[in-house]
């Protein structure tokens, strides 16, 4: 009986591989490092290395398969990896073929943004939802799109870089080369530069905040974690930099819902933990800007899977 | 034998409808006014009468079906059109019942857009491509989506208002209610506004434009097709204005096919009888925004099945 699958989260720092049950449940897992300045070869025995653990651990004739969840490129077919950010020697890598060349389990393999979404989808925030818009606000903005409660991957996999939406043609300079990307907004770089600069004018005119204290006056240490931890504590410069930066999401996310026609988003990546105001900042801003049919149907969701979207997703795709 | 398929092509003032043979040659063809202000069943009944002009001049026998291109929110199932704008008393009307109530053949009901756009991917500039954008850029900007040769119509049948991607958060408002759509920008309207304007600025200077002489000094009457014209002539100050339109639709352009993947865009509506710089422009300004793994397939073609594409589009939808 078929009752389990195994889900690879492949991140640049640490792979984490988990036994994901019918039911969305991680009930064993297997961490280490990526050692991606390694080159592919070494990450690829390391994630061999996550799987043999686990599958030591468990009745393999119980397992439906290996999923793997991929930063950068993975192509249409679900083999090849290409370009992940921040791993060395690495363009493109026939990562399906290595882990085939050593089980004979099924295996998928799919971009990282993609299967988070479709954990979302399946187990969480959006079982409820047929077709939703996942976000990854964290570091970058990233995101997957579901359709009929499917990944929808566009004509070469390259489908829902929401953060490269463009919401000013004359904003700020983003990492892609364009201006105005949502991400040059809202990103992590973007928002603790952000946070820095009104602590500094709000120290000239003698106030202060509790973003300070919480990285004891190093404001190099700011993260948007600090900033949400602020703000749940009451922090007015915390709460209004959080709610700037959702009305600005809501913007992005208005022109693609118009687009595509999509209602809902749901939002995950480290703000997925930030306080319910920020999810109804982005909620009432994409409301006000979308299109007149759309409006009495817009719903953001908070992610409720945190961590483990990866690991639940990366199994999905062999259920 | 199924030879050809009538298509009808319903807009605001006029009805065109034709019989389409299966290479998308429009062999024979009637119009009549829409009479719009008369209500639907006035409608309703200009639209038979243009169905039944044509099947007393072919073989009905041969005929596949009637399909018809409307304005207006078209439900996913093809029966229902809402909400067509200027159309009076019309808010829900089925009109495949409708039209089924007197003819027996097999009926199909589309937006206007997703038709035109269909046609060019069957029989136009988009016969090459797989997945591609269309664009009406015309009085409005709408649009429709091609994805594996197919409409993509999204979740409840509204995909595809690329109009409405917002290029400046702070923008100028557009009807829609949200502000820097790029209908906003390049629609007829904004196009003729901000012509006006630079022809009244150059007149201090003591300069003129081929413009003012094209519509004899009456500025009201500046249209898209008049700049136009002006540009193939050589005036600068039109050639400029058509450009710059062309850049700030490419940075809508780009968000889109970041979001979706795409590299193709099809131009059509009254700007496809433009010079062939203006497509360069919003090729080049595309090119320029978008993320690296598209920037060197992007393509920004001239819609080549000119005011036909209505109705061919509506045909094909039964063929």
């Amino acid at each position: 009986m078929n009752t389990f699958a195994i889900g690879v989260d492949l991140g640049a720092t640490k792979i984490k591989t988990g036994a994901v049950d019918t039911k969305g449940n991680v009930f064993d897992r297997v961490a280490a490092d990526t050692k991606a300045s390694k080159g592919p070869t070494t990450v690829i025995n390391q994630i061999l290395y996550t799987i043999s653990v686990l599958c030591s651990r468990c009745n393999q004739s119980e397992c439906m398969g290996i999923g793997i969840g991929a930063p950068g490129v993975v192509s249409l077919d679900g083999n090849v990896v290409s370009h992940p950010p921040n791993f060395s020697d690495w363009t493109e890598v026939d990562l399906k073929d290595a882990i085939s060349k050593v089980h004979s389990l099924p295996i998928s393999v799919d971009n990282d943004a993609n299967v988070a979404a479709l954990a979302e989808a399946k187990y969480g925030a959006g079982v409820n939802q047929k077709d939703f818009l996942f976000v990854i606000w964290g570091t970058g903005v990233g995101g997957g799109i579901i359709l009929d409660r499917k990944i929808f991957h566009g004509p070469s996999g390259g489908a829902g870089e929401i953060g490269h939406i463009s919401i000013d043609y004359n904003g700020p300079l983003c990492n892609c080369g364009n201006r105005g990307c949502i991400e040059s907004y809202i990103g992590q770089r973007y928002l603790s530069q952000r946070t820095r600069e009104i602590l500094e004018a709000m120290k000239i005119n003698g106030r202060t905040s509790n973003i300070e204290q919480l990285v004891n006056g190093n404001l190099d240490k700011i993260e948007p974690s600090i900033i949400s931890q602020a703000a749940e504590q009451g922090d007015q410069s915390a709460i209004g930099i959080l709610q700037e930066a959702g009305e600005l999401l809501g913007y992005a996310l208005a022109s693609v819902f118009n687009v595509l026609d999509l209602n809902v988003a749901v939002i995950g990546g480290g703000i997925s933990a930030a306080p319910q105001f920020v999810f109804q900042a982005i909620e009432s801003s994409t409301r006000s800007r979308v299109l007149k049919p759309h409006q009495n149907h817009i719903q953001v969701l908070r992610a409720n899977l945190g961590n483990n979207a990866g690991i639940i997703g990366a199994a999905s795709l062999v259920m």
